[in-house]
Parts: structure tokens; sequence; C-alpha cells
């Protein structure tokens, strides 16, 4: 069984790999850290820490779904104490010297770095880049879709999806993006790509990227069923770059796309 | 057979309509009110005039999706010079005295007035309405497509299903109706009602109300596959109306709802 | 607060009920009914009984998610023992005198008898049946879509769906029902309805109900995006129930429709 | 100005063809094959014979959509009697003799042999053949629609659909293909592939592959919106050959998939 190390075992993410990972027939948790107190139940034999080298020695992987803070203390533990084991990595918002340190810590351990764990999201960019391409002349529309508590519009996700489309294209997606329409605005650029943002109920995620022609259309559609696609993902990454060289990774990589 | 006069036999549905009498069982052109000359080739013992009188003589009814100025000398027709057949009128955009006159001429001769003769988007209409006043905590939000030509936003179809929503539940949709959303905006407010317009390729329409709650959502859609869906409509009320008394028809009385 | 009862509280939604009740601001749980222990946290003040008269004595409303061998017992305390509470059932497969049984204590206690407890689903088997009626010609199709696991095809409720738009054509489902299409089988036959089965992954449930015609379709779909969403159903119907007299009512009753 | 000859000017598709090369700015009708006569009406300089060398004569690319018969003739006019000009042949049911006409005359003229010429579905084929393999263990369920008059089912568009799903897991279709589920049928086992078929209506084409897995699906979606998609994919590729090498050319090649 491989043991599993998690930073930010206290976080929504973290916790829903711990319950994952209770039901995983390769992988276990190992250790986790924390900086407080855990009220969450752990399995008997797992390994409560504040001490980033204890965490390495009780891992075989660390999975860090943290904050930057903390995921600078990871990569410190790498570069300059030998700490030696592979990284997940889904932190966001790091400073120039973070992602220094990034670069560094993977020339001595193997790195997955992605700001999205889902599997299907990274598969859509890559299908959403192909059929841009290919399809130069064809409209692009893409609709994103979230529970009626989320408080920033569009989200993070559709946004890459339409870098990748705009990407594709040779366009800078600020210079052709558009979040709504309303009056008489005449008709559509060729080259706008709506980001319309949905939001009600509980949805987790959908995400629809639109391809369309006269003639024919693409809908190419991405939905989240359950919150824990995150830390799946994850944890398949996880089991995969165990066997990997020192260098940084990309989901992408881990999928062979 | 039923004899059908068209006045505004040289629009887009006046055409369309001349094709689908070609096609019908039932009815067929009988006579044509053109202004100027018209180009499209007709059946051979159709009339074609310019006098209202003999558009009157030559019809057992009469569909009329012409302008405000040619309805309202067709309804002067019915008020002051005796004419009697029954009226389907698509006309929008009709001035006070218009609309007064629309009312006259309808205690005279069954009229059957609508904007929209999709009998689907007629459906739609009542569907939402129901659904919005029984499900009156979920969240709406509604999505139209049309073509990359389209010049305004939203459609006029997609801003009636809207009212009806909001008209069931006692809410005024100019101050609940959002068009675009971008940015830090916060979570979604209780009675907001997005539409939101998607353009691109050669889509005839399609038109997504969706009501949202924590654990269910329903989504009705309608879609419009080819451009003479108005005609149809227009012929079954047409066919309809026949039979019935001096009187202002919706849409609705036509399909029994 | 009002005091819910229930029966069938070791079973998948009679545990949902638990939790979701836990958060409710107007209703809580007040008794348990158990045939055998219950591993389930309880709040506090619970009372957890095997005595049909002790869950009577400790609740305001009784729902029950059980099984017909419970259901009659329960129907029994009200029409032998005097027990006077409102009931929400839920239970399936009844034998004619256990029918027989929730007809005679309907008329002493208001029970509301239902074998979907999803408003969604009750909102949309009434839209069907008013589609299916109004657009009569239109042609229909079905399709339901479930996780990987469930075992039986089509779902319950995508025949109820189908029974409600056979229903408003006065056609019978069983004459007419499709449920796959494999060769050179010819064109549709006008009254057909396929109502096909698609399974994978971890969805809860997915149905659309089409309706097809020449230039226009409706497509109505209803989606469950969690598992709670029968409980949360019942707490509400619970709530509506208890001001009402005794009689036996459905769950349209409940949301008036 | 492209000279575009077209063979099979009389069936569905050359109808269209000719329709839409009125409008193209870049090709027009050079000459049509027919071995009756034709009712269309034609553009004024349009050739019409039913000798194929004077097909060849008067044109600069040739697009086959007839039958293959008539294709073989085509095919024999390269390999016999030295015409040399582009072709785009849209023919299916070869016989073997006809297949091996077909290599042998590409290697003299180039030539695009494909039996779906919609741009749209060359590239989801490609698509779901890419997410099939990386995602390797989601379900997938295919949904066809067409109009009610079909009478095969499911489509060939489907079935290769679901082959490039097959394929790119080392499956064989016809193993693991399922065309409807009624019953206890039990739960859904890991490779089979759903391909179902709706009808109604006059729904051009759409084709949805959907990929299924705990937390998250892809549903991929193409729809055709009007009749002539082929015809606009034929024209398009033809334009794209006119500057090729002798050699067998797939639409991915014209595409750059």
């Amino acid at each position: 069984m491989i043991k599993v190390g998690i930073l930010g075992s206290t976080g929504r993410v973290g916790s829903l790999l711990i319950d994952d990972l209770e039901h995983d027939e390769q992988a276990r948790v190992g250790a986790v850290h924390v900086f407080d107190k855990l009220t969450k139940q752990l399995p008997e034999d797992t390994v409560v820490t504040n001490d980033m080298k204890v965490l390495f020695d009780s891992s075989d992987v660390i999975i860090d779904f943290s904050a930057p803070g903390a995921t600078e203390a990871l990569l410190t533990e790498v570069v300059e104490n030998g700490a030696r084991k592979p990284l997940v990595i889904a932190t966001t918002g790091f400073t120039k010297h973070q992602q220094n340190l990034l670069i560094e810590a993977s020339k001595l351990v193997p790195i997955l770095y992605a700001t999205n764990m889902s599997l299907g999201v990274a598969v859509l960019n890559k299908l959403v880049a192909l059929a841009s391409k290919t399809l130069a002349d064809f409209d692009i529309e893409i609709v994103e879709q979230h529970h009626k508590h989320k408080v920033d519009s569009p989200s993070g996700t559709a946004l890459t999806l339409a870098e990748h489309a705009a990407d594709a294209r040779g366009l800078v997606l600020d210079e052709v993006r558009v979040s709504g329409r309303d009056g008489q605005i005449g008709a559509r650029t060729k080259d706008e790509i709506a980001v319309m943002a949905l939001r009600g109920g509980d949805i987790v995620g959908r995400h629809t990227v639109g391809l369309y022609n006269d003639g024919e259309f693409l809908e190419l559609n991405h939905t989240a069923t359950a919150r824990n696609t995150f830390s799946k993902g994850a944890i398949k990454v996880a089991k995969w770059i165990i066997a990997k060289e020192p260098k940084l990774y990309s989901i992408n990589d881990a999928l062979g796309l």
C-alpha cells in the first residue's frame, strides 16, 4: 500500500482526500500535517504531525491542497533539508519566489503541479484546443454553471477553457471575451468568445464549450457530479508520479496527453 | 379545401406560408395581397391583388404577417366596410389606435392574435409559469441561442419566457433580470433571473429555462429546427379559428391551454 | 419545532432524513422506530423505540420510508388502536389488503402517499401530461440515465413519466413502449414511445422527455444532483400535511398542482 | 474560380452541391454528369453530359456522391483512359474490385475518400478516440437522434463513433455494443458501449458520446442543423485537394488532424 502524506488536511479537499483513501485498494493515508488540531477521525495508524520532516518520513508521496505559505515550507524541506519524496501540488496564488522554489525543488524530486486536478477537465482542455484549431471558422461560446453560493464569475476553469480555445487560434482572450449581451448590440463579431456564467441550486460544476458553424455545431461538456473529483484526480496522479524521475510534470503528462 | 388569404406575402414568413400551403391537405393559398409585384411563383388559380376587398372575398380565413400599417388597413376593412372573415394576426408594434381597432374588429369577426406562432413556444410559456409558481424556491436561469446574424439580445421569446417565470412569482422582470456576470459579484440573490444570449452559426432558435434547487433541477427546452415553425403554427390556428365566434383569441385558446 | 417520527430509519432514505432534519429550522427528529439497533448517531433527545404507540406519541407527523410489513403495522395502529397523527408514506409494493388499510386509515388521519417524493419529478409528470395532450402530433421519446450499479431498466420514474405521456393521449403504455432500436427496423410509427436507459458513472438520476415535430421540439429534463432529493421532498410535504383534514393526498395536492 | 464537376447530381446531396456552389466565391459548377435528364435548373454555362471524358475535361476537381457503379466508371476513366483530375469521393458500398480500383486510381490522381463529409463529425471522431483512450476507466454511452423517417438504427455515424471509442481501448465493437436495456438486466458491465437510437420530428442528426466516471463525466455532442452539411464539407475538401500530389487521402488529412 502506498502511504500518502497530506498537506492541507483540514481544508475541504484535504478532508475528501482522507475519505477517498479509506476506500482505495492501492493507497492509504500515511501521515497528515496539521498546524492546529484536526477534528476529523483518522485511520488508527495515521501519523499526525506539525513537523515537515516527520510528514516526509512517514509518506511515499505527498499531496498538497494547502495555501502558498504551507507549500513554501514543503518545498523548502526539499531544497534545503534534503527531503526526497514525490509531490503532487494543487495550491494556487504563488509569489515569484515560491514559483522559483517550485522549479528548484522539481530538479530534486518529481513534482506534478496542477491548479485543477480533475482528469475530465484536463482532457476537455485538450479537446477544446484541438477542435478550436481544426475548425477555425466555427464560432466559440462557453457556458459554465455553478451553485448559487459561488461569488466569482466566470469560474477559473471556464477561463482556462476559453484560453485554450483562444490560444489555438492565436487570439488573446482578454481582447475577445464577452460576459453578457443585452440590447441592440449588432451581429456577432468573428473572433468574440462568450463565457457566460449561470448560478443556481447546488450544481457542483458544469462547463460547455460550443463551436458553431452554418450547418453544424459541436458542444463539448464536462460535468462534475461530486465534490471529490479533485481529491480523486490527485490520488490518481499520486500513484503515477511515484515511479517518475525528478522533473516538473503537468496533469497532461500523467494522462499521456 | 380551406382558402387562405395572405397579407404580408412578400415577407420571409409570408413566403414560407405559400410553400407550406403547397403541401397541406386541408388548406391552400386562396389569395395574396401585394402592394408591389410578387416575384415568387404561385399556384395557378391564386388571386393576386392590392385590394383588401378582393382579398376578403377570395379567402375563407386571412393570415397576416405584415406590418402595422397593413394590418390597420385589414382591420379597417372589417370595422368600416363590413368584411367578415376570421383573421390570424402576427404583426407587432401597434399604436394605441391600432390596438383599439383590433379590439373593435374582434367583436365582428374571430381574431387570433399572437406575436409568436410557434405551438411549442406557447406550450413552453405555460409550463414555465406552472413550474415557476409550484417550485417557488427554485432559482431560475434562462439561456437562449440564435444564429450569428441576430442583432438584438436577448430574444423577444426569451424575454416572454422570463416574464412568465417572473409573473408566476409576483416579480417584475425589469427589477430581477440579469444579462451577464463578470468579476467578484457575490452570491446569487434569491429573485434574480438571468437571461443569457448565445450567438453562433445558423441556429434557428433554442431556449432553455432552468429551475435549480439543492438536490435537483428542471431544464425545459424549446428548439426550432426550421424557419417555417411560425408559418406552420399560423396555418394550424387558421384551421382552428374558422369555426369560432367573433372574439379576440390567444394561441393558448387554440391549443386548449 | 415540528417533531418528525421516522419509520424506516435504518434504510438509505431514512438515514438521509435524519441528516436533513439536523439542518432544518422548522422541524426536528422526534422519534425513530427501529426493529433492531440503530448504529447512526441521533440528536440527544430523540426517542428510539420499537413500539408503534410510542412512535405516535412522540411525533407530530410520521414519515415512512420502510417496507410493506412495517407500513401495515403503522396503519393498523391508526385503524385499530386509535392513533391520530398525519402520515407521509413512500413505501411501494403493497398487497391488496394493505392498500385497503391505507384507504381506511386515510379516513381517520391525513395521509400523503407517493412513490417518488421528489418535487421536481412531480412537477415534471404534470408538465409532460400537459405537453403530451396539447401537442398531440409530436413524437415522444424518453431517455433516463443512472449510475452503473442500477440493476433494472428503465427506471420506475421513467416508466411513470411515460405513463403520463401515454395516458394524456389515450394510449396504453405497454402497447407502445420501445426500449431499444437495432437494424433495418423501418420508420418510426406514430404512437410509439421509446424509453431508453443509459448507465454509467455515479449519475444520481436524469430523465428527459422529448416531444418532436417537424420544425420544432421540446425537451423537458429533470436531474437529481444529490441522493437526498427524496428525504427533502418528504420533509416539505410533512410540514404541509400537518394542518390538513383526514384524507388520502397525493404529492400534487401538496404542490397545489 | 475552381470548376467543380459533379457525379451524382440528381441525388439529394448532389442537388445541395449545386445550390451551395451558387453562393461560393471560389468555386462554381463546371460540369454535371447525368445518366438521364436533370430537372434542376443549372447556371447558364454548365456542361451537362453523360460522357465521363467530357466531365473530366470540363472540371478542375470532381465531387462524387453517386453509387458504386458510377464511381467505378469514374475511376476507370483515370486508370484506363488517362484522365487526370483530383477526386472527392463519398460513395459507400464498394465491392472488393471497386476498392482496388480506388487504390490504383489514387496512385495517378489525388483522391479524398470519406463516407461522412461533415467536418464536425470528423473532428468528433478524433476527440472521442483521444478521450476514450485517456480516460480508459470511464463508461461510454452513445445516443444518436434522427428524424422519424429514418429506417435503420443506429446511424452509420453513431457506429463509426462507437468504433473509434472501442478501438482506442482495444475492444471489438461487435462484442461490447448494446442497443437497448429492459428488465432486471443487472449492473452495467465494464466494457459495454450502448448505442441508443432516438427517432422523431425532422431532426437532421444529433450524436452524443458520453464518458462517465464516479465524480465527473464528459459529453461530446455533434448536431447537424441543415441537410447541406455534407455538401459544404465536400466543397471545402475539394478546394484543399486541388494542389495535392496523387495519393489516397482521408478527411483527417484535409483537416490536419
